[in-house]
């Protein structure tokens, strides 16, 4: 079976995984303030030319997602996000469980305008009885988002000067970011320019686990290990994280994981859209949505796997591929020509 | 500089390191359901004799205190335990933040008696205002306690005991579990049937991060892997988890691990005593609490590294000395040999 | 200027009121505990057929949500309920305060039907992932709905056989429910047989403030007056819920308020109707939501106050007249009178 | 019987029912935006010589020092106070619920004083596992304190400056307010000026229900109203609030009610203390806390009803007498008589 169901089946890269293996006899302090940590955090903050903004490195996404938020928001306050966003759909309620609603607005491809939003900001400030409803507090985004589309540059700037009107946090959810900065015009100095928070995803790009947090606004970040501790996030061994991403970050180890996996979905795209089978969202990234008729999937299932995502109709059905830092080119040859052969 | 301050400033055994490696390019299902975690869960049940446990996964410490008392506790109850256990001190409120309060007893040497337990419960249910109060909902040991203290065997089935009178959860935390099992009378079976839930901890007994939750009570267990993915310990690469317990799990390495370590300490332990430096705490386990003249401590400062507890008067400091894993016979050995030289 | 904007702006009904006075002095245990309570209780109790039914007093509506809620759900629960539903909209994330998400289901004139609910439910149980999302625990309806609309019997009698197919509480938020008893088919024995909880308000019935909560599942009743107090739900001098129930259920002066105020609101329809303004929502209760001309609505406003609801176009605007037990007839045959005039 | 077990078993003063009488009828907006209630702050600013002040009505204790609380403190944040702390004791784990950690100190007399916080203080900020332990936020006083005591004007003054080099919130729970502004030396305007938030408490002082916030601090103060709503607080017929607080703080009658229940419950404490009775803490208020012979509380207690303390020794109980504002000089009388008798 050749596997492109998800993009966290298989362990570390080798160059992760080799650093792991050289550093383990190494005695460092624990909870994340050794010598690796300090040197992966100085080396993101580089890529993103904020030598100001603060690097922590959590153990995954859920964690990282509820440790921000609940940190960033008053009790009265709501996360804004796309109905599809994970934290509404696929957190098992982690951020209520920190106290806070979230506030959904009708995404499309998985993605918000700054229309949409400040639309909904203006619609709570202007209500009579403002004090009886959630007040908007932040903006969650997903980028790529859970549908693997992406924000523009332009995009972002739009949402950071709603966002600013209206008081809001912007914070990013790159757990996929290394195939979004692959694909996008977003860049590592725009997100840090245009978030208060964003954070690189290891867990889905090469790392075993482990997810770094760039905070750029000063009054969230501090007291931000507090935080980190509360959600459990603060990983007696922190070193681990920090030689991961000292080995994802140096020598452009992440840009050459999005790299591969986007080329390679972008290949698989193309050769399922040349036997007419649609995409069922426009993602340029490593996710990939097509809608088959079902006979093709039924062929194809015997020797690929991917993910259910919805019957479109009666005879199709939407599934998702996804590609990764460990997704065989030879693989990929085999699965459009066998796609080609039908 | 010889390193004694903590138990986890290595990584991961060899044997637990090997595996990963070996098992990295592995395609397994996510989420903690693929073969590894299966067979690690087998494992520990069969240890435990319990065919019926449940046993689950998570990542560290805190976030299992915190996921376990939150899936057990009704939002009324609190979890009693003595004041310097860890949910008590050092996971910054988290519990709290679930929304219970800790219900401290004053413990000796660590540990709480079932007739303290019984006396906090018995006042609880005779105030007239019973409602204004906390119920009594679990209790929490620690074993080996925070000072490295244990609960022996007839003491935890006298806590039983008082825990149903009262209808509490018994929850261990055992985050050092194998030294505790190394050094005392109560054994994995023990545990699984005189608990509702304790878990045997990884993180500071030769994996890189890891504690295995074994769960008996049949209500608290339902709905538990909900629990988990809530408070963010749901491991995407879940896999890691059990391939590291799997290698703690079989041939006895968990054993092996434990008797070493307890054994360097109680050489350690054997030969302050014969100086004359008292321990703080009676721990028989890889944690020692010895009270050292100033000049002494001065002296052994430059070559071994240990962990500040208190000043005792003085001229005396309270320190602890922590074996693990790692730790090397000759250091022992070196350190034996320069006290005898002082 | 003649009020119809809402249902709580004067203060109790005289017969609330004078049994305020005469039991002023009155010395009273504290906390719900007096005979006023037990009383109410047993009043209460008897109107709903529930001899083994238990019924607690709380002051406001927020407050018994939240603290129904909380007891009722386990921390990875939500509850269910219609997307205008007043918990979901109206009261400052209050249940997600308390750790829980709200699930919507898009409503119809503010109800939900038993097949959505089973269709949440069943796409929750579907879903390969189902941990990873919230587990549905209860459904919450309003009774009257926020939009004056009411479930028939009938329609609880399925909405409660899906509740049994997938363990859901069921919990009848009454607000308006004295209003809902004198329009609809559904009686006070039919909701305490077919939820497992509910309450009958108060403070928008003729009480200063106040909410009578029956429960008729023991499991959420044990320990429901620790819920009470957390939430701060246990009134010093609890006797004045009592007493102000009292009034109100004895000699059906319930029945009288609901029955007055919702013919006069009926009268009211009828009066729009005939003079070709339809009403936004089917409301049968004291609630209701004309479509007026704006100038129609210009003419009014110097003698009459409504509450703003929404645009419906450019020269029309939904608007919501409320009847309670202080509203005079003689408002009405004026209103009726203006209205005819124009 | 006459009663002296509690402060809160009678109605309201004659003064503030009339004023509920008389309103009645009387058309608000709901909510807490009504005149009535604007006329009660500006009562209660003006007293406190503190025009910039914001004040709040809430319904009862419980209620506002959780919505309080948790609007001051950031999650990983406590709130410090003595052990017999109101908040500590008496809430079911309300604060808790609210996810903040309430750290005790021992008291004496229920007062802590400002060398103990500063203590705390430092030993938190010393510790160099600093975020794995609750950061100090807050710290709640009661005054007068739940054993009657009072804080001087020197001791807030002192309180202040630690709290100030901490950054502490200073939040002083007045529920007996009264009974301490006729007994001590702190005034209205003192607790202004050196708390960031307190309240004076309606409840036990001659209201049916009712707490007045008073907060100085800017930054807490905005978006208080949305705490309120989220935590239940918000009374739909907010006017019952101002009505009563108008009646209270109008014509000094709260100054009357204290000044007249602490002369009441001094000449009872002299009449103990000539008896041979003493008294188990030292308060100059409203409550008292005799310890007496056995025989002698016996021979009371067919006439007169107390609340059970604790048993001091074999043959000694000490017990709990409030004087209120309902409190008659005739019972005074004659309860001394009786203990002359005896």
């Amino acid at each position: 079976m050749i596997r492109f169901e998800c993009d966290y089946a298989t362990g570390a890269h080798p160059k992760v995984l080799d650093k792991l293996v050289e550093t383990n006899l190494e005695e460092c302090p624990g909870y994340g303030v050794d010598e690796h940590c300090q040197r992966a955090a100085a080396l993101l903050k580089e890529l993103c030319q904020a030598p100001e903004a603060n690097v922590h490195f959590l153990v995954g996404g859920t964690q990282t997602n509820t440790t921000v938020i609940a940190a960033a928001l008053r009790p009265h306050q709501g996360a804004v996000c796309a109905h599809t966003g994970h934290i509404n759909v696929h957190e098992t309620g982690a951020i209520e469980a920190t106290g806070h609603k979230v506030l959904t607005i009708p995404g499309k491809d998985g993605k918000i305008t700054a229309q949409q939003i400040a639309d909904l900001c203006q619609a709570h400030y202007d209500d009579p009885s403002v004090e009886h409803t959630v007040q908007p507090g932040m903006v969650y985004l997903s980028h790529p988002t859970e549908l693997g589309t992406l924000y523009t540059r332009a995009e972002l700037e739009e949402i950071r000067k709603v966002a600013d009107r209206y008081r809001l946090t912007v914070f990013v959810d790159g757990a996929r970011l290394v195939y979004g900065l692959a694909a996008g015009d977003v860049t590592l100095d725009n997100l840090a320019r245009l978030t208060d928070v964003f954070y690189l995803g290891g867990t889905k790009a090469g790392t075993l686990f482990g997810e770094a947090v760039v905070i750029t606004n000063e009054a969230l970040n501090s007291d931000f290990r507090y935080a980190i501790k509360q959600h459990g996030g603060m990983l007696a061994k922190g070193r681990l994280l920090g030689v991961q991403f000292e080995a994802l970050l140096e020598d452009g180890l992440y840009e050459e994981i999005g790299k591969k996996a986007v080329a390679q979905a972008m290949r698989l795209r193309d050769a399922f859209l040349s036997k007419g089978c649609p995409m069922l969202f426009p993602s340029p990234t490593n996710q990939l949505f097509p809608v088959l008729p079902d006979r093709v999937l039924q062929s194809l299932e015997d020797k690929y796997s991917c993910c259910f995502w919805e019957k479109t109709d009666e005879d199709h059905t939407a599934v998702r591929f996804c590609t990764t830092w460990s997704t065989q080119d030879e693989d990929i040859d085999a699965l459009i020509h066998d796609l080609n052969a039908l």
